[in-house]
């Protein structure tokens, strides 16, 4: 039978799962994608997907592939498979790629946000998506070290220690940050990131914000290649995988 | 001892309540906010709310007051009571206000906000505060149709049958339908609103914009004074209590 790869566009509320990656304990999205279309296409799949994200982190469009032999038509496998997943895992578009492309091996711009949400108290409608801070943020520092970011660097501060990747060189196309009444949100674009990259950086701009750090010290953490020379890392939930785009 | 009465803006998210007004089964707002109260201030304490929302409708500030004899500033309730409600109700500020001032027996005007997400599929981050749609929805419609609902009527058309009111007039200050990329806002003002009543003109307005009912019904549905005559009781978790003012 004729094998064909299929691309899903997925879209998930990651605050029930332990994450993308089929664990031994803890439901992923990966091990509920492969459940659901084991049941749908009758055959065992294993999807692959382009950004294995981290437990309590949602996305809006990460992508997967997967082989099947099914004759289901691929634009329909979104439908009938979301008829199968939990509420919190959408799939957004499905369709026929060709048998070689990977989306972990071609050039991408994928796109974040992390979302920090500014007032006195919490508020509940918004405390799954967003980080709350009382603090008071200087939005105009935020953007000025979030400029030192943008470019081609060696993110190697910005990387969790204990990453296995060959290479700490990234490029950032773009960090904006921008206010939405009483949210603010950091939006990166690059060619990759590394491992809770965004969510350093995220931790490290809202030091900025607060004044515990300067601006101009983006260049010295950068050189510095030691994670120990950026903030903290933000909270998972307050971070969304909104797009991939592929070159 | 000295008995003041404090006024509460109480935010929650009612995805996991069984609505504001205690139940004999179920948490609902009202109960968890007895209870934290009850342990916080050492007393007993009922408080009564402005607005008694439905099972799943959600809160950025509904009202409550309650009456103690507690030496807590008013404005550190806020504070101390966050401490001990789960995450999501959150009190949004605290206050003293006159013995005999009462939510209920004040004018007010209050504002709603229904939220419609269009797309071909669900979005999973959004579905706990929007109602989803895959109809196309003509939104030039659903604006002439909501302008016919300005004003003071008779809204007993869309008022849940079997509410016990004295009178189903009411003054619908503002509807405004309003677009936000994919989502569509019913954003309605006025002194009081019925028995699912903002749910009811949603409902409705979904079939004018779906083209199941056209806009100068309106006038007619209003005419009817007949539950019947209006469109379905859209789902209550597209709702959210937005704001009162006191006047």
């Amino acid at each position: 039978m004729e094998k064909k790869r299929i691309r899903m566009i997925v879209a998930y509320d990651g605050t029930n799962y332990h994450g993308w990656q089929v664990q031994d304990n803890g439901i992923t999205i990966e091990s509920e994608l492969n459940r659901c279309l084991t049941e749908l296409l009758r055959e065992p799949v294993q999807v692959c997907g382009a950004s294995r994200t981290d437990s309590g982190v949602h996305a809006l469009g990460n992508v997967a592939v997967f082989d099947t032999t099914a004759r289901m038509p691929a634009e329909k496998i979104a439908y009938a498979l979301n008829q199968r997943l939990p509420e919190d895992i959408r799939i957004q578009r499905s369709e026929e790629v060709a048998g070689d492309w990977h989306p972990r091996y071609c050039e991408s711009r994928k796109t974040y946000e992390y979302r920090i949400y500014r007032a006195e108290f919490p508020m509940p409608v918004k405390r799954l998506y967003s980080y709350f801070t009382y603090h008071a943020l200087d939005v105009g520092r935020m953007r000025e070290a979030g400029a030192c970011l943008e470019g081609e660097h060696d993110f190697k501060s910005f990387c969790q220690t204990g990453a296995q990747v060959l290479s700490t060189v990234r490029t950032l196309y773009t960090l904006q940050v921008e206010e939405q009444g009483p949210d603010l949100v950091i939006r990166v674009c690059g060619n990759g990131f590394l491992y809770n990259m965004v969510r350093i950086i995220a931790g490290t701009l809202l030091e900025v914000g607060q004044g515990k750090r300067e601006p101009e010290t983006m260049g010295e953490i950068l050189k510095a290649k030691d994670r120990a020379a950026a903030g903290p890392t933000a909270p998972a939930h307050g971070l969304t995988l909104v797009r991939y785009e592929f070159l």
